[in-house]
């Protein structure tokens, strides 16, 4: 998906909240804002948002010397869902369906994500858990995914943010281990989940962990290890997390299933649904990934 | 009031939708980014937010070649708010306080402001209008409003956008004409009220209608009119509508009562209230406005 110029008061939203993440000093936001807008003033927009986000964002680390801005506000969502995950499981184990309620426990908790305009809280992800059991959702995409899981040998779970990533154990719990691979992103950039948050989420203890080699948010594959885009052409099946992982995939020609919560009105517009929307679209990509 | 880094997304936002109303060409919609976010990274804090978008809209209006990009839904939503108007006042007249129904009803018409975020459709502003009757409003401010029209011989009233000039009658109806002047700005600018929409709203047929003299919204004294400046320096009152009205106002030693709908959250905490608020705050700014 392109950039659109919907996108570039985002990018200047989101840099000030990263600068605001690392220092209380003004005059280092002042100097990340003016810098961000001279870049996005000559920005390329053919290319997807999360590559601009990505250039931004690396930005941001040199101007404020911080290695991981978001480092707190991800472990602070970790340890939420970890506190709210039992009695989730339990929900959604007396659902008539467990299965399509995992996934609507694993799409909700796609709100913790501090990519997109709306403040991110425990009481907004709390409020998401809970209509996420009786919103509206797509059978007949859950049924094509529930039958493309059951088929696939090897399946590649592009995992999305920190704290989200919890509530992706639901789901992931209901496929047999040794088929699937998580993966997580190669270094800090926005909220996005990396090993560590894998780590504390409880899942590298019962599921291979890899990451992409790369530190931009979604999935460019030209920017990413030898190694992960092997794992990708070879795999049967990509579950994609995420608006970034949609925003560099969705051209993409493969077996993959978007489960996303739409937060942004572009990628909302760009899929067919509205603002808070849970998702799951089998994608339609025609470009050849080999990188 | 100071510009924040939080109002550049919104700098560049508003830009974007200037150049929507103007044209569909897309490249035209680029330029004027890139132009903004250009001038964005030099610009001055310690002026007030609409110093910065008087200079915007003013380069959007050389970029376009448009005069006015606002003036199709400045004329909607005049239109809007007339139609809505002998119900609207039938509907005070009968409230305990027909006095402040009219000033609930003249803040929830600052709804129709096209410079923060959200976007103004027929049926916020409706919603807006019925929540008005049954918000919480601050009696005491509202009453030593009240008392200070009353004292007053010589009222300025400070118009905001259009549409809502039109709500703003139901208060205007209740102050003796002959010491009432309504001012609306003295060029096109965002989608504040004009001469032709004090005329549509039918309020130059009954009171005295001037004009700042800029093109900047709110007041920038410094950059009005002498004849406007003398005026409000002889005014006993000032009545002052909408955010950009507060945000160039609030530092100005003078009798004003700001009367707006707090949307924008930086200047909701400046004045401490919420976002969504009916504000009604009597001006305890400092500095003398000679100039």
């Amino acid at each position: 998906m392109q950039s659109y110029l919907d996108c570039v008061p985002c990018f200047v939203r989101q840099a000030l909240q990263a600068a605001r993440f690392v220092t209380d000093d003004v005059e280092i936001h002042e100097r990340v804002v003016r810098d961000v807008l001279l870049t996005a003033s000559e920005m390329d927009l053919s290319t997807s948002p999360p590559v601009m986000a990505q250039h931004i964002q690396r930005r941001i680390r040199e101007l404020t010397g911080c290695r991981d801005p978001y480092r707190e506000v991800k472990q602070q969502f970790n340890q939420y869902a970890l506190d709210l995950l039992p009695d989730l499981r339990r929900r959604a184990e007396q659902c008539d369906d467990p299965w399509e309620a995992a996934i609507r426990v694993a799409i909700a908790g796609n709100i913790i994500d501090f990519g997109p305009a709306a403040e991110v809280t425990e009481a907004r992800v709390q409020t998401a858990i809970d209509e996420s059991f009786t919103m509206e959702i797509d059978r007949n995409q859950v049924e094509a995914f529930r039958s493309s899981v059951e088929q696939a040998s090897t399946i590649l779970y592009l995992a999305d943010n920190a704290g989200e990533i919890v509530f992706d154990r639901l789901l992931l719990e209901l496929i047999p281990a040794e088929k699937v691979v998580v993966v997580v992103k190669g270094g800090p950039i926005l909220n996005d989940a990396t090993r560590d948050d894998a780590e504390m989420a409880g899942i590298t203890e019962y599921m291979e962990v890899i990451d992409t080699g790369s530190d931009a948010p979604g999935t460019i594959l030209s920017d990413c290890s030898r190694e992960f885009v092997d794992r990708f052409q070879t795999a049967d099946l990509i579950v994609s997390k995420g608006q970034a992982n949609y925003e560099t995939l969705s051209d993409v020609d493969a077996e993959i299933f978007f489960l996303l919560k739409a937060k942004c009105p572009v990628i909302a517009r760009d899929m067919g649904y509205d603002v808070g929307d849970l998702v799951v679209m089998r994608g339609q990509g025609k470009q050849s990934f080999v990188v």
